[in-house]
Protein backbone atom coordinates (compact mmCIF):
# COMPACT_ATOMS: atom_id res chain seq x y z
CA UNK A 1 0.00 0.00 0.00
CA UNK A 2 1.41 3.62 -0.93
CA UNK A 3 1.95 5.72 1.91
CA UNK A 4 1.98 9.62 1.97
CA UNK A 5 2.71 11.94 5.60
CA UNK A 6 0.09 14.77 6.46
CA UNK A 7 -1.14 16.65 8.97
CA UNK A 8 -4.16 15.22 10.63
CA UNK A 9 -5.29 18.65 10.29
CA UNK A 10 -5.74 18.13 6.68
CA UNK A 11 -8.34 16.11 7.38
CA UNK A 12 -11.68 16.88 7.18
CA UNK A 13 -15.16 15.04 8.17
CA UNK A 14 -13.29 12.36 6.55
CA UNK A 15 -12.03 13.62 3.53
CA UNK A 16 -8.38 14.74 2.67
CA UNK A 17 -6.81 16.09 -0.50
CA UNK A 18 -3.46 15.26 -1.57
CA UNK A 19 -1.76 18.22 -3.29
CA UNK A 20 1.65 19.28 -4.00
CA UNK A 21 4.77 16.23 -3.56
CA UNK A 22 2.34 14.11 -2.60
CA UNK A 23 0.34 14.39 -5.54
CA UNK A 24 3.10 14.38 -7.55
CA UNK A 25 4.34 11.05 -6.02
CA UNK A 26 0.41 9.98 -6.41
CA UNK A 27 1.19 11.06 -9.83
CA UNK A 28 4.42 9.14 -10.59
CA UNK A 29 2.56 5.82 -8.48
CA UNK A 30 -0.50 6.54 -11.39
CA UNK A 31 -3.36 5.79 -8.51
CA UNK A 32 -7.08 5.13 -9.44
CA UNK A 33 -9.93 5.56 -7.90
CA UNK A 34 -10.90 2.62 -5.91
CA UNK A 35 -7.11 1.70 -4.81
CA UNK A 36 -5.82 1.81 -1.15
CA UNK A 37 -3.22 4.18 0.68
CA UNK A 38 -2.17 5.22 4.24
CA UNK A 39 -1.85 8.43 5.48
CA UNK A 40 0.32 8.90 8.28
CA UNK A 41 0.71 11.79 10.82
CA UNK A 42 4.55 11.38 11.61
CA UNK A 43 3.48 11.51 15.02
CA UNK A 44 2.21 7.74 15.60
CA UNK A 45 -1.51 8.17 13.89
CA UNK A 46 -2.27 6.55 10.28
CA UNK A 47 -4.78 6.40 8.09
CA UNK A 48 -6.50 3.90 5.73
CA UNK A 49 -8.30 5.58 2.28
CA UNK A 50 -9.05 5.09 -0.39
CA UNK A 51 -9.35 7.28 -3.91
CA UNK A 52 -11.73 9.07 -4.80
CA UNK A 53 -10.70 10.99 -7.41
CA UNK A 54 -7.16 11.31 -9.29
CA UNK A 55 -6.83 14.39 -11.00
CA UNK A 56 -3.32 15.65 -12.01
CA UNK A 57 -2.82 18.35 -9.62
CA UNK A 58 -4.67 16.83 -6.82
CA UNK A 59 -5.98 13.66 -5.58
CA UNK A 60 -9.32 13.16 -3.16
CA UNK A 61 -9.31 10.01 -0.74
CA UNK A 62 -11.91 9.40 1.70
CA UNK A 63 -10.85 7.75 5.36
CA UNK A 64 -12.03 4.00 5.92
CA UNK A 65 -10.11 3.48 9.14
CA UNK A 66 -7.78 5.53 11.88
CA UNK A 67 -5.73 3.39 13.69
CA UNK A 68 -2.13 3.83 15.44
CA UNK A 69 0.74 2.98 13.56
CA UNK A 70 1.52 -0.69 13.51
CA UNK A 71 5.34 -0.18 12.70
CA UNK A 72 6.66 1.55 15.43
CA UNK A 73 8.57 0.21 17.97
CA UNK A 74 8.16 -0.51 21.48
CA UNK A 75 11.89 0.96 22.40
CA UNK A 76 12.56 4.61 22.10
CA UNK A 77 16.17 4.43 20.60
CA UNK A 78 18.37 7.76 20.33
CA UNK A 79 21.26 8.08 18.18
CA UNK A 80 23.92 10.47 19.56
CA UNK A 81 26.77 10.87 16.88
CA UNK A 82 29.78 12.46 17.15
CA UNK A 83 29.98 14.78 13.60
CA UNK A 84 31.70 12.67 10.91
CA UNK A 85 33.46 13.71 7.76
CA UNK A 86 31.51 13.93 4.41
CA UNK A 87 28.13 12.81 4.02
CA UNK A 88 28.54 10.10 6.93
CA UNK A 89 25.58 11.69 8.89
CA UNK A 90 23.00 11.50 5.98
CA UNK A 91 24.01 7.81 5.46
CA UNK A 92 23.38 7.42 9.14
CA UNK A 93 20.56 9.53 9.57
CA UNK A 94 18.73 7.25 6.78
CA UNK A 95 19.70 3.87 7.86
CA UNK A 96 19.03 4.78 11.38
CA UNK A 97 15.02 5.57 10.55
CA UNK A 98 14.42 2.83 8.28
CA UNK A 99 16.01 0.82 11.61
CA UNK A 100 13.60 2.30 14.09
CA UNK A 101 15.65 4.99 15.52
CA UNK A 102 13.24 7.90 17.32
CA UNK A 103 16.12 10.69 17.46
CA UNK A 104 19.13 11.41 15.95
CA UNK A 105 21.31 13.84 17.40
CA UNK A 106 24.78 15.51 15.99
CA UNK A 107 27.28 16.83 18.69
CA UNK A 108 30.59 18.35 18.06
CA UNK A 109 33.84 16.07 20.09
CA UNK A 110 37.24 16.95 20.55
CA UNK A 111 38.51 14.68 17.35
CA UNK A 112 36.07 15.97 15.01
CA UNK A 113 37.37 17.07 12.26
CA UNK A 114 34.06 18.43 10.70
CA UNK A 115 32.26 21.13 12.46
CA UNK A 116 29.53 22.60 10.44
CA UNK A 117 29.05 26.53 10.99
CA UNK A 118 26.06 28.29 12.41
CA UNK A 119 25.50 29.68 8.74
CA UNK A 120 25.67 26.28 7.11
CA UNK A 121 23.87 24.28 10.03
CA UNK A 122 20.23 25.91 9.36
CA UNK A 123 20.69 24.98 5.12
CA UNK A 124 22.09 21.30 6.27
CA UNK A 125 19.60 20.74 9.32
CA UNK A 126 16.18 21.13 6.55
CA UNK A 127 18.15 18.74 4.33
CA UNK A 128 18.87 16.05 6.99
CA UNK A 129 15.29 16.17 7.94
CA UNK A 130 14.07 15.62 4.86
CA UNK A 131 16.65 12.26 4.11
CA UNK A 132 15.07 11.46 7.63
CA UNK A 133 11.25 11.96 6.07
CA UNK A 134 11.61 10.84 2.88
CA UNK A 135 13.68 7.18 4.59
CA UNK A 136 10.56 7.32 7.32
CA UNK A 137 8.18 7.15 4.49
CA UNK A 138 9.70 4.40 2.33
CA UNK A 139 10.56 2.32 5.13
CA UNK A 140 6.92 2.54 6.59
CA UNK A 141 7.56 4.48 9.69
CA UNK A 142 4.61 5.52 11.84
CA UNK A 143 6.65 8.57 12.80
CA UNK A 144 9.58 10.87 11.43
CA UNK A 145 12.50 10.93 13.52
CA UNK A 146 14.04 14.48 14.66
CA UNK A 147 16.87 15.13 13.74
CA UNK A 148 18.62 17.87 16.20
CA UNK A 149 22.07 19.39 16.24
CA UNK A 150 23.89 20.31 19.59
CA UNK A 151 26.24 22.68 20.40
CA UNK A 152 28.74 20.74 22.87
CA UNK A 153 29.77 17.32 23.70
CA UNK A 154 28.28 18.48 27.59
CA UNK A 155 25.25 19.22 26.50
CA UNK A 156 24.80 15.62 24.64
CA UNK A 157 25.77 13.96 27.36
CA UNK A 158 23.33 15.52 29.16
CA UNK A 159 20.53 15.28 26.85
CA UNK A 160 21.46 11.17 26.34
CA UNK A 161 21.56 10.85 30.30
CA UNK A 162 17.90 11.59 30.86
CA UNK A 163 16.84 8.28 28.83
CA UNK A 164 16.27 5.29 30.77
CA UNK A 165 19.30 4.23 29.29
CA UNK A 166 22.53 5.85 27.98
CA UNK A 167 25.21 4.04 26.18
CA UNK A 168 28.77 4.94 25.20
CA UNK A 169 30.29 2.73 22.95
CA UNK A 170 34.51 2.70 23.50
CA UNK A 171 36.95 0.58 21.50
CA UNK A 172 39.26 0.81 24.76
CA UNK A 173 36.34 -1.01 26.81
CA UNK A 174 36.52 -4.75 26.88
CA UNK A 175 34.92 -5.94 29.99
CA UNK A 176 31.15 -4.32 29.90
CA UNK A 177 29.06 -5.37 26.65
CA UNK A 178 25.87 -3.79 25.10
CA UNK A 179 23.70 -7.22 26.60
CA UNK A 180 24.95 -6.04 30.03
CA UNK A 181 23.95 -2.85 30.14
CA UNK A 182 20.71 -3.81 27.70
CA UNK A 183 20.11 -6.16 30.98
CA UNK A 184 20.85 -4.56 33.59
CA UNK A 185 17.59 -2.54 34.02
CA UNK A 186 14.18 -2.53 32.02
CA UNK A 187 13.80 0.10 29.86
CA UNK A 188 11.49 2.03 27.25
CA UNK A 189 13.97 4.43 26.05
CA UNK A 190 17.36 4.12 25.29
CA UNK A 191 20.82 6.41 23.86
CA UNK A 192 22.95 5.09 21.94
CA UNK A 193 26.23 7.71 21.41
CA UNK A 194 29.23 7.26 19.24
CA UNK A 195 32.57 9.19 18.58
CA UNK A 196 34.08 10.66 15.71
CA UNK A 197 36.53 8.92 13.13
CA UNK A 198 39.25 9.29 15.45
CA UNK A 199 37.42 8.27 18.55
CA UNK A 200 36.83 9.75 21.57
CA UNK A 201 39.33 11.01 23.87
CA UNK A 202 40.10 9.40 27.08
CA UNK A 203 38.60 12.69 29.33
CA UNK A 204 35.97 12.52 27.20
CA UNK A 205 34.89 8.95 28.24
CA UNK A 206 35.26 10.01 31.50
CA UNK A 207 33.26 12.84 31.37
CA UNK A 208 30.64 10.25 30.28
CA UNK A 209 30.92 7.86 32.79
CA UNK A 210 30.31 10.71 35.52
CA UNK A 211 27.51 12.12 33.42
CA UNK A 212 25.89 8.18 34.17
CA UNK A 213 26.30 7.35 30.65
CA UNK A 214 27.38 3.27 30.84
CA UNK A 215 30.69 2.43 28.41
CA UNK A 216 30.13 -0.49 26.65
CA UNK A 217 32.13 -2.32 23.49
CA UNK A 218 30.30 -3.56 20.56
CA UNK A 219 32.76 -6.53 20.27
CA UNK A 220 36.54 -6.66 19.19
CA UNK A 221 36.22 -5.39 15.88
CA UNK A 222 37.30 -1.98 15.32
CA UNK A 223 33.70 -0.24 13.75
CA UNK A 224 34.10 2.94 11.21
CA UNK A 225 31.82 5.85 12.87
CA UNK A 226 29.25 5.03 10.73
CA UNK A 227 28.82 1.08 11.33
CA UNK A 228 28.94 1.36 15.02
CA UNK A 229 25.72 3.56 15.67
CA UNK A 230 23.59 1.16 13.26
CA UNK A 231 25.10 -2.02 14.53
CA UNK A 232 24.45 -1.10 18.24
CA UNK A 233 20.55 -0.14 16.70
CA UNK A 234 20.14 -3.24 15.09
CA UNK A 235 21.33 -4.73 18.35
CA UNK A 236 18.72 -2.91 20.52
CA UNK A 237 15.58 -3.33 18.58
CA UNK A 238 16.98 -7.13 18.16
CA UNK A 239 16.74 -7.27 22.18
CA UNK A 240 14.07 -5.39 22.45
CA UNK A 241 11.71 -8.38 20.56
CA UNK A 242 11.74 -6.70 16.78
CA UNK A 243 12.48 -9.60 15.32
CA UNK B 1 49.16 -1.17 17.35
CA UNK B 2 49.26 -0.87 13.54
CA UNK B 3 48.62 -3.83 11.36
CA UNK B 4 49.47 -5.28 8.28
CA UNK B 5 48.33 -8.73 6.38
CA UNK B 6 51.15 -10.90 5.06
CA UNK B 7 51.72 -14.75 3.90
CA UNK B 8 52.75 -16.75 6.81
CA UNK B 9 55.96 -17.79 4.19
CA UNK B 10 57.08 -14.75 4.55
CA UNK B 11 58.59 -15.20 7.81
CA UNK B 12 61.98 -16.66 7.94
CA UNK B 13 63.30 -17.33 10.91
CA UNK B 14 61.89 -15.16 12.96
CA UNK B 15 62.06 -12.27 10.71
CA UNK B 16 60.11 -10.38 7.95
CA UNK B 17 60.37 -7.62 5.74
CA UNK B 18 57.43 -5.21 5.03
CA UNK B 19 57.74 -4.38 0.80
CA UNK B 20 55.13 -2.95 -1.54
CA UNK B 21 51.91 -1.83 -0.55
CA UNK B 22 52.91 -2.73 3.04
CA UNK B 23 55.90 -0.68 3.23
CA UNK B 24 54.62 2.09 2.09
CA UNK B 25 51.93 2.03 4.23
CA UNK B 26 53.97 1.68 6.98
CA UNK B 27 55.79 4.86 5.73
CA UNK B 28 53.03 6.80 5.78
CA UNK B 29 52.44 5.73 9.50
CA UNK B 30 56.23 6.85 9.96
CA UNK B 31 56.92 3.51 12.14
CA UNK B 32 60.24 3.74 13.98
CA UNK B 33 62.72 1.22 15.30
CA UNK B 34 61.42 -0.85 18.99
CA UNK B 35 57.51 0.05 18.06
CA UNK B 36 55.47 -3.12 17.66
CA UNK B 37 52.67 -3.99 14.71
CA UNK B 38 50.81 -6.90 14.47
CA UNK B 39 50.90 -8.97 11.35
CA UNK B 40 48.14 -11.39 10.32
CA UNK B 41 47.89 -14.10 7.55
CA UNK B 42 44.29 -13.50 6.89
CA UNK B 43 43.26 -16.86 7.93
CA UNK B 44 43.47 -16.62 11.60
CA UNK B 45 47.11 -16.37 12.84
CA UNK B 46 48.87 -13.24 14.01
CA UNK B 47 52.26 -12.27 14.92
CA UNK B 48 53.30 -9.19 17.62
CA UNK B 49 56.57 -7.73 16.16
CA UNK B 50 58.63 -5.27 16.75
CA UNK B 51 60.46 -3.23 14.00
CA UNK B 52 64.26 -3.51 13.71
CA UNK B 53 65.07 -1.31 10.55
CA UNK B 54 62.81 1.32 9.00
CA UNK B 55 64.20 1.92 5.72
CA UNK B 56 62.28 3.93 2.37
CA UNK B 57 61.52 0.80 0.63
CA UNK B 58 61.60 -1.90 2.97
CA UNK B 59 61.16 -1.92 7.07
CA UNK B 60 62.22 -5.17 8.57
CA UNK B 61 60.11 -6.66 11.21
CA UNK B 62 61.41 -9.06 14.16
CA UNK B 63 58.31 -11.80 15.67
CA UNK B 64 58.25 -11.71 19.04
CA UNK B 65 55.33 -14.19 19.49
CA UNK B 66 53.00 -16.15 17.40
CA UNK B 67 48.89 -16.85 18.62
CA UNK B 68 45.72 -17.02 17.18
CA UNK B 69 43.92 -13.98 16.42
CA UNK B 70 41.55 -12.33 18.86
CA UNK B 71 39.35 -10.61 17.02
CA UNK B 72 37.48 -13.65 14.94
CA UNK B 73 33.57 -14.66 16.32
CA UNK B 74 32.31 -17.72 17.60
CA UNK B 75 30.20 -17.69 15.21
CA UNK B 76 30.66 -17.83 11.20
CA UNK B 77 27.96 -15.65 9.29
CA UNK B 78 27.78 -15.86 5.72
CA UNK B 79 26.05 -13.09 3.96
CA UNK B 80 24.19 -14.41 0.36
CA UNK B 81 23.09 -10.87 -1.26
CA UNK B 82 21.30 -10.91 -4.14
CA UNK B 83 22.69 -8.43 -6.67
CA UNK B 84 21.83 -5.11 -5.46
CA UNK B 85 22.15 -2.01 -8.44
CA UNK B 86 24.89 0.49 -8.12
CA UNK B 87 27.63 0.40 -5.39
CA UNK B 88 25.68 -1.51 -2.85
CA UNK B 89 27.41 -4.25 -2.81
CA UNK B 90 30.45 -2.75 -1.99
CA UNK B 91 29.45 -0.74 0.51
CA UNK B 92 27.45 -4.21 2.09
CA UNK B 93 30.94 -5.82 1.72
CA UNK B 94 33.07 -3.05 3.62
CA UNK B 95 30.38 -2.91 5.81
CA UNK B 96 29.91 -7.06 6.46
CA UNK B 97 33.73 -7.30 6.79
CA UNK B 98 33.95 -4.45 9.84
CA UNK B 99 30.59 -6.35 11.30
CA UNK B 100 32.73 -10.33 11.65
CA UNK B 101 31.45 -11.79 8.47
CA UNK B 102 33.08 -14.93 7.32
CA UNK B 103 32.03 -15.20 3.50
CA UNK B 104 29.75 -12.56 1.14
CA UNK B 105 28.24 -14.27 -1.92
CA UNK B 106 26.44 -12.51 -4.41
CA UNK B 107 24.09 -14.23 -6.90
CA UNK B 108 21.21 -13.48 -8.94
CA UNK B 109 17.46 -13.72 -8.36
CA UNK B 110 14.40 -12.97 -10.51
CA UNK B 111 14.26 -9.36 -9.82
CA UNK B 112 17.49 -8.39 -9.75
CA UNK B 113 18.04 -5.58 -12.36
CA UNK B 114 21.83 -5.41 -11.69
CA UNK B 115 23.18 -9.00 -13.16
CA UNK B 116 27.48 -8.22 -14.41
CA UNK B 117 28.38 -10.33 -17.26
CA UNK B 118 30.90 -12.89 -17.63
CA UNK B 119 33.58 -10.34 -18.58
CA UNK B 120 33.17 -8.19 -15.89
CA UNK B 121 33.14 -10.23 -13.32
CA UNK B 122 36.20 -10.82 -12.99
CA UNK B 123 37.38 -7.24 -12.64
CA UNK B 124 34.40 -7.11 -9.96
CA UNK B 125 35.59 -9.80 -7.87
CA UNK B 126 39.17 -8.82 -7.91
CA UNK B 127 37.87 -4.87 -6.70
CA UNK B 128 35.55 -6.61 -3.83
CA UNK B 129 38.12 -8.99 -2.85
CA UNK B 130 40.27 -5.57 -2.40
CA UNK B 131 37.69 -3.93 -0.36
CA UNK B 132 37.08 -6.38 2.00
CA UNK B 133 40.80 -7.03 2.49
CA UNK B 134 41.36 -3.21 3.06
CA UNK B 135 38.76 -3.06 5.68
CA UNK B 136 39.91 -6.68 7.04
CA UNK B 137 42.77 -4.74 7.57
CA UNK B 138 41.37 -1.04 9.12
CA UNK B 139 38.64 -3.16 11.27
CA UNK B 140 41.25 -5.65 12.94
CA UNK B 141 40.06 -8.73 11.82
CA UNK B 142 41.79 -12.07 11.33
CA UNK B 143 40.67 -13.32 8.33
CA UNK B 144 40.08 -11.54 5.02
CA UNK B 145 36.52 -12.65 4.46
CA UNK B 146 35.62 -14.63 1.20
CA UNK B 147 33.72 -12.77 -1.60
CA UNK B 148 32.26 -15.36 -3.92
CA UNK B 149 29.53 -14.94 -6.97
CA UNK B 150 27.14 -17.74 -7.87
CA UNK B 151 25.78 -18.17 -11.27
CA UNK B 152 21.94 -19.18 -10.16
CA UNK B 153 19.50 -18.53 -7.17
CA UNK B 154 19.15 -22.53 -6.90
CA UNK B 155 23.15 -22.75 -6.33
CA UNK B 156 22.91 -19.83 -3.51
CA UNK B 157 20.42 -21.67 -1.92
CA UNK B 158 22.18 -25.21 -1.96
CA UNK B 159 25.33 -23.39 -1.03
CA UNK B 160 23.94 -21.46 2.16
CA UNK B 161 21.62 -24.58 3.03
CA UNK B 162 24.78 -26.30 3.50
CA UNK B 163 25.75 -24.37 6.93
CA UNK B 164 24.31 -24.95 10.46
CA UNK B 165 21.27 -22.39 10.55
CA UNK B 166 20.27 -21.09 7.37
CA UNK B 167 18.05 -17.98 6.99
CA UNK B 168 15.88 -16.18 4.53
CA UNK B 169 14.82 -12.50 5.21
CA UNK B 170 11.71 -11.66 4.11
CA UNK B 171 9.15 -8.58 3.76
CA UNK B 172 5.53 -11.18 3.85
CA UNK B 173 6.92 -12.96 6.58
CA UNK B 174 5.44 -11.59 9.98
CA UNK B 175 5.25 -14.93 12.47
CA UNK B 176 8.52 -16.30 12.28
CA UNK B 177 11.02 -13.66 13.81
CA UNK B 178 15.05 -13.93 13.78
CA UNK B 179 15.27 -14.66 17.11
CA UNK B 180 12.88 -17.70 16.82
CA UNK B 181 15.22 -19.23 14.18
CA UNK B 182 18.73 -18.56 16.57
CA UNK B 183 16.71 -19.94 19.57
CA UNK B 184 15.52 -23.30 16.95
CA UNK B 185 18.90 -24.97 17.26
CA UNK B 186 23.03 -24.75 18.23
CA UNK B 187 24.76 -23.74 15.80
CA UNK B 188 28.68 -22.79 14.83
CA UNK B 189 27.57 -20.98 11.23
CA UNK B 190 24.77 -19.45 9.60
CA UNK B 191 23.96 -18.27 6.49
CA UNK B 192 21.88 -15.16 6.08
CA UNK B 193 19.77 -14.47 2.68
CA UNK B 194 18.30 -11.38 1.47
CA UNK B 195 16.82 -10.32 -1.79
CA UNK B 196 17.33 -7.39 -4.24
CA UNK B 197 15.44 -3.70 -4.74
CA UNK B 198 12.30 -5.34 -5.82
CA UNK B 199 12.47 -8.05 -3.45
CA UNK B 200 11.97 -11.89 -4.08
CA UNK B 201 9.52 -13.15 -5.78
CA UNK B 202 6.95 -15.70 -3.62
CA UNK B 203 7.78 -18.86 -5.67
CA UNK B 204 11.61 -18.26 -4.78
CA UNK B 205 10.55 -17.99 -1.22
CA UNK B 206 8.63 -21.30 -1.44
CA UNK B 207 12.15 -22.28 -3.62
CA UNK B 208 13.76 -21.32 -0.56
CA UNK B 209 11.76 -23.07 2.53
CA UNK B 210 12.07 -26.57 0.17
CA UNK B 211 15.49 -26.09 0.35
CA UNK B 212 15.28 -26.02 3.91
CA UNK B 213 15.75 -22.36 4.46
CA UNK B 214 13.87 -20.79 7.29
CA UNK B 215 12.15 -17.37 6.16
CA UNK B 216 12.06 -14.88 8.93
CA UNK B 217 11.18 -11.31 9.30
CA UNK B 218 13.72 -8.33 10.27
CA UNK B 219 10.68 -6.34 12.00
CA UNK B 220 7.91 -4.14 10.85
CA UNK B 221 9.65 -2.17 9.32
CA UNK B 222 10.87 -2.09 5.17
CA UNK B 223 14.68 -2.39 5.08
CA UNK B 224 16.33 -1.85 1.66
CA UNK B 225 18.53 -4.29 -0.05
CA UNK B 226 21.62 -3.12 1.63
CA UNK B 227 20.26 -2.71 5.25
CA UNK B 228 18.83 -6.32 5.97
CA UNK B 229 21.75 -7.52 5.76
CA UNK B 230 24.10 -5.56 7.83
CA UNK B 231 21.17 -4.85 10.25
CA UNK B 232 20.52 -8.97 10.55
CA UNK B 233 24.42 -9.53 10.78
CA UNK B 234 24.95 -7.04 13.27
CA UNK B 235 21.61 -8.90 15.91
CA UNK B 236 23.59 -12.21 14.98
CA UNK B 237 26.51 -11.35 16.23
CA UNK B 238 25.05 -9.80 19.39
CA UNK B 239 22.91 -12.81 19.65
CA UNK B 240 26.07 -14.73 19.51
CA UNK B 241 27.33 -13.19 22.35
CA UNK B 242 30.02 -11.27 20.88
CA UNK B 243 28.91 -7.56 22.30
Amino acid sequence: MARFFINASDIQSGQVTLTGSNASHARVLRLKAGEQVLLCDGTGMEWICDVQDSGLDAVTLKVLEERKSTSEASVEVHIYMAFPKGDKLEHVIQKATELGATKIVAFPSARCVSRPDEKSLKKKLERWQKIAASAAEQSGRGIVPAVEVLPSYAKALEQASKTDLAILFYENEHATTLRMALESKSFHSVSLMTGPEGGLEEKEVDQASEAGLQVCTLGSRILRCETAPLCALSAVMYAAGEF
